[in-house]
């Protein structure tokens, strides 16, 4: 059998596990050196690729370098956002195959959301109606773990970890006054609540903050949330609320957008406030209270500190699962995660394989059984799937430096 | 020698590690048995002692519990803002001191920044006028930095480690596309630049971001600022910028205060937005390229998965150094840092005691022969001084659910 090379990409937004997949993909291609040739990355993802930026994984990352890989949060090998054009007649196609062709590519990874399944689906239904013999394999990556056909994605775990041990943090800090006060806390998620779901993992007790949890997969009413909050006082001299980005009203116009036509700059141009700043500026009113709002921003993608070990590790495995699909011929599949429930109820994961062009352009959100007291919390059928999600601690070593030692690009 | 009961507070913002000396000054306390009877802690500081909020120790977390102590984040007993009034005449003076007496209070500890001193030094002062034998200690703590007579201060080194290391993550985060992009970081401290400047700590290699980093030591000049990051444009596609919360122009007037005339909300209140957010569109009008901005915010100063051991390992060493100074006999003193260097150039810090009144009232801030490079950097003198402060990770222990295991109060 001819060796092939193999290929792998990075797209879309960064994760904390993102590199533990690469990591995957490629530690277990350089484990097959009778079928697989050279593990090339493309830079900056297929559009990186057109403009023939790539590296060798044995040049770039030897020896143990490539260990570090695994707990380098961003994405190694830089990402894009770029989609390839529907019809699979654009000369974009015969350029890419002719490129894949000179490179002796047998095999390419492409590590992503929704987005990044599309190319997956695209390069692979242009491989099968020319007849060649590249096998194209999606790994999932979100923390949005908002992909359909799979139980969660790779990063959401950490993701969940960092916003459930930082709302903690933030719980344990608002509680130091004996003021009244609100802490609004605005988590990612435009359209699936996942990330702000993870939230109520911060409690420990019943009863506990935060009291208030509203993600976009229900319509928010402002009133009904200041009726809530100051009925929340009546136990609770500190409030803790957590609120997607993407919460909107019932005729799905944002919150964010609420004070979008008065707020500008000194410039006239308009001043856009998340939703968190918009609801401490209303509670500080209403109430008169102390409010603050904290926005969790990028950290909560791109934190080594609350890195999942169950996370990460299954980042890696689905990695090397990937791998081990295309060599026994898969391709035009996603790899995904099978939940398996033990007989004593612990929690066991298995990869499977899914049609990617089921997955692309689909989007899972939270069930609305899981979502209860008038769009205000998540049931406890929440917290058992996401619990195990979370688990486990990672070692990142440390350099002299006193920082968590990453691997980067040249 | 008749038994004393030993009392301690915190006051002030909480930090990551102002819980390790308490842990300090309780373990400590616990040690003499011959001398110290029960260790008392006061619930929201010097208030809630006024209002007969009190624990003990031994009750409140007894055996191993007392350890978790170490790594829980925020301030166990609460904290407060109240300043003792001047006039030592003022009758809470007695009132005080009759509860001392009534407890039987011999040690007196109080845990804090500034005003937090302020405190110590008018008790002691009227303990001496009253010729009370009551001993009364303070121990530092702020992640500001900015007490004088100390190296530095306990919650400095975590805070720090926490901006160096997420700043490297956001530059990692930074650095997936290769389109230009500026990211402007907002980092606290309203007059001390101390934990901003921790921002260089993150730089791996010489010409990496943060490219610039402005203290509120310096007048910013807008102007200038856009012309720099002009300059940035040249060599590098993604920058970084660190602000610390105060800066401030030529006049005083606060950055963050230049949008104020505008930005309202749809009830015509004013939105303060910060400085990030101000710079952060600034740039996305001058030259039309992706911008954002991160405020860190309260995890800064809250973060357990980010605890430097270095400054762990001090602070509690500040607080068992205290309560041994006390039963020497000292009192009206604050627990002080101070720095030894070893002959092979290594680190090795030593406590000392430094009269609180030289303390309470006076503020350090970054000396400006560590600010270069126009107010837009700080010298290699600086990351000489805090490199050692960052270092050494502490391993918190987690949780059944995933989480890192913290102590309350009930």
């Amino acid at each position: 059998m001819e060796k092939k090379n193999l290929i792998v990409g990075q797209s879309g937004g960064p994760t904390a596990v993102i590199n533990s997949s690469l990591y995957g993909v490629v530690s277990e291609g350089l484990n097959h050196p009778e079928e697989i040739g050279h593990v090339y990355g493309m830079v900056n993802g297929i559009e990186g690729f057109l403009n023939d930026t790539i590296l060798d994984f044995q040049e770039a990352l030897p020896g143990e370098k490539l260990e570090y890989l695994k707990n380098t949060p961003g994405a190694y090998l830089g990402s894009c956002r770029y989609k390839l054009p529907e019809s699979l007649e654009d000369p974009v196609y015969p350029k890419l195959f002719k490129k894949f062709e000179e490179m002796n590519i047998g095999w390419f990874f492409y590590i992503g959301g929704n987005d990044s399944m599309d190319t997956v689906s695209k390069l692979s239904r242009y491989a099968a109606q020319t007849g060649s013999e590249i096998r194209v394999i999606g790994e999932p990556k979100t923390i949005d773990n908002d992909l359909v056909h799979t139980d969660h994605t790779p990063g959401f775990g950490s993701a969940a970890k960092y916003v459930a041990s930082t709302v903690r943090e933030i719980i344990l800090d608002a509680n130091v006054y004996e003021k009244k006060s609100v802490t609004i806390i605005e988590i990612m998620g435009r359209h699936a609540g996942w990330l702000t779901a993870a939230s109520a993992l911060a409690r420990k007790y019943p009863g506990d903050n935060p009291l208030l949890i509203y993600l976009p997969e229900t319509a928010f009413d402002v009133e009904d949330f200041l009726a809530r909050v100051e009925k929340a006082f009546e136990k609770n001299c500190n409030v803790v609320v957590c609120v997607s980005e993407g919460i909107h009203d019932e005729k799905g116009t944002f919150i964010c957008e609420y004070d979008n036509s008065v707020g500008t700059d000194s410039f006239g141009h308009k001043m856009l406030a998340g939703c968190g700043k918009y609801l401490e500026n209303l509670v500080r009113q209403r109430f008169g209270v102390k409010a603050r709002s904290v926005e969790f921003n990028v950290s909560q993608r791109c934190s080594a500190s609350m890195l999942s070990a169950t996370d990460q590790q299954e980042a890696v495995t689905a990695g090397v699962f990937g791998v081990q699909a295309a060599l026994k011929g898969e391709t035009g599949k996603m790899v995904s995660f099978v939940r398996k429930e033990t007989a004593d109820g612990s929690y066991h994961m298995e990869c499977g394989l899914e049609d990617v062009n089921d997955i692309c352009n689909a989007e899972k959100t939270v069930p609305m059984e899981w979502i209860c007291s008038g769009g205000t919390d998540v049931t406890k059928d929440f917290i058992r799937y996401a619990r195990p999600l979370i688990r486990g601690h990672v070692n990142v070593p440390l350099g002299e430096d006193g920082l968590p030692v990453f691997v980067y690009r040249k």
